[in-house]
């Protein structure tokens, strides 16, 4: 392992927030980043070394991002493995591009975590209004029916309350779809796992509340037994033996009368991981780059107890500003982060804060009632 | 106070490596870098936004920055204050020019502590060899001569031990000059003080340790009394009363019989707060920005007893690898930080470590012992 006076460049197809804060990680370990997105003023333009403004999906774009890259990542899981495979890339890609397509697909997902012995939610393969009638005799109803491809912070996602909704909601999706069992959870959990060339690792277990499919908050250690918490991360190295190339996973659970249940799988870091950033001695962002270098991984250690509130906008209108913003920079151990991103739809992720401290309970009210302080004004 | 879809950007004089980790800082809180440098490929190109390539005393230049910038600062304090003064920006510009021009001055800088009642070593101007004999029947010999303008990390300043050197070394000086006491210091301490639009912060005492007048490295919380630290504390609230304008200011300290002296100023983050980034809540980069911008100052808590290495270049050819990292990238709670320079010089400051821990001793010797692992080849 060398460090030169060239710098290593990530190439990361995606130029979100998540890439910008694999830019902020990038910079004290002598990394730059090149990030392909088609937005001229995507959220990593300001801090990242250069922009190819392309397609996610254009084997050409994506080809302009491998001309500078030393390592090749994603932001997104939108990327196009088909197209990654067919450049036969140079350097190295991670997460594999096979692992992308396992991913994109949530009934493949849950088909091969299934198949590996890892516990997931039942769920049928939706082809037909046929095969929601049969789901409806394995689940009854209401139930969950879920796009196969491209959905995300719960688009995508109908509940079906009555079989007046299924000819509609197939034609809604217009993609082939499958039917999952509605878990009545007793809490959600998520365990951010990296895979580096020399093993595994998992940070503590995260509790997270989602409003409206949404992740609004996160709480870091989860307020849940030990017994739990070991099954979570038991659950989430095995999956992790299931994807194929080096990163971080965002790996969403669920908790259910004592048993662990894998919801959903992101390859690569994710919103219920940006607590580890103050939170924990490496950053998920950071471990990303680690791992996908080939680095030694982090210390995935928890500093101190640490709640992450998503900022959502709210209002349609711009130019926009947030407000109320005074009392969080007042707080001792608060963190703001700011994504840079025009408001252009309601509930859009503009940017998170984090809260640490000794006491959970504490800093978790300590951190609704500064999210309280916020507002959006046109 | 607001935040807008449209960043706040941040012009600073200089692209070295404090304005690389002020990038790395500005990016969670919105903010985007311009910079001025006349380096095209300076330690901060690859995190910020954007590089004016020109020199830091031409007004024209600077014109440049400042009509890309909500605000202005530096990461040197070379830049040249008559200029700025001269352009009289519509934007804000902290720290101000005449503090700049109060420390570029040395000289000049301890006269106007002293006025202020400021505990300061003796010291007296020299403008020639008459002045040298003078000195030497103050102070006696060695004695050491300073450059009262441009030096810095030991460069401007010549050791005296005896007349026969005096002649010389107003030569190789060729400039204005001072002689100062020397100080027989127990400990060289540094305080990172921070000057916001609601009053000072102060950061806990660190413990610097120079070799050949380089900083080597630093030890936070300094080990040393409980009524030092206090008395060191009150006198680097002292300095901040002295300067004008808002941001953070490196306050480099002896500590000798029981007393605290002021040994340099710095008008911006130094490399002795380095270990604010992992040690602290609020790292000095953050604490400037928002200093700057004239947002609430953070918290300056000490997280955990912090050691912070500086990684010196020890070869002068090219192209240069850094070797034997792997130790510290696997060790937890390090953290590595690279300034993409090249190493055009021995010496140079090329990246820094920190380790952080339970124990200052444990981590001190756990830092040393990474620093033991380091080479660089040619």
């Amino acid at each position: 392992m060398k460090i030169t006076s060239e710098p290593i460049t990530i190439g990361i197809i995606g130029g979100g927030q998540l890439c910008r804060m694999m830019c902020e990680a990038a910079s004290p370990l002598g990394f730059r980043v090149v990030f392909l997105d088609p937005t001229s003023s995507a959220p990593a333009e300001s801090v990242a070394h250069k922009q190819i403004t392309g397609d996610f999906d254009s084997a050409e774009d994506i080809q302009k991002l491998l001309d500078h890259a030393d390592y090749l990542t994603y932001d997104i899981e939108l990327a196009d493995p088909d197209s990654i495979d067919a450049l036969e890339p140079s350097v190295p890609v991670h997460p594999a591009p096979e692992t992308l397509r396992m991913i994109q697909d949530k009934l493949n997902q849950k088909q091969q975590l299934k198949k590996r012995g890892i516990p997931v939610p039942d769920f049928v393969r939706v082809d037909s209004i046929d095969d929601l009638y049969e789901a409806q005799k394995q689940f009854g109803l209401p139930m969950m029916l879920k796009a196969r491809m491209g959905g995300y912070d719960g688009r995508g996602n109908l509940f079906l309350d009555s079989e007046d909704d299924f000819e509609e909601a197939l034609e809604t999706l217009s993609t082939n779809a499958m039917v999952e069992e509605l878990i009545d959870f007793d809490r959600e959990l998520s365990i951010i796992g990296v895979k580096g060339t020399d093993g595994t690792e998992v940070f503590p277990v995260t509790e997270t509340v989602h409003e409206e499919e949404i992740l609004r908050h996160t709480i870091t250690p989860a307020r849940t037994t030990d017994e739990i918490k070991d099954r979570a991360r038991e659950v989430a190295r095995d999956v992790l033996e299931v994807m194929t190339g080096r990163g971080v996973y965002g790996i969403e659970l669920f908790e259910t009368d004592g048993k662990i249940l894998v919801n959903e799988i992101a390859p690569r870091p994710h919103n219920s991981g940006h607590w580890t950033i103050e939170g924990a001695v490496t950053s998920q962002f950071e471990q990303h780059l680690r791992a996908v270098t080939g680095c030694p991984l982090g210390s995935t250690r928890l500093r101190e107890p640490t709640v992450s509130v998503n900022i959502l906008g709210d209002k349609g209108e711009r130019p926009v500003s947030l407000e109320g913003i005074e009392a969080l920079f007042e707080t001792p151990d608060a963190h703001f982060h700011w994504y840079g991103k025009e408001l252009e739809r309601p509930l859009r992720k503009m940017g998170h804060f984090t809260v640490t401290g000794d006491d959970t309970e504490q800093v978790l009210n300590k951190a609704l009632d500064l999210c309280g302080e916020l507002s959006f004004k046109p």
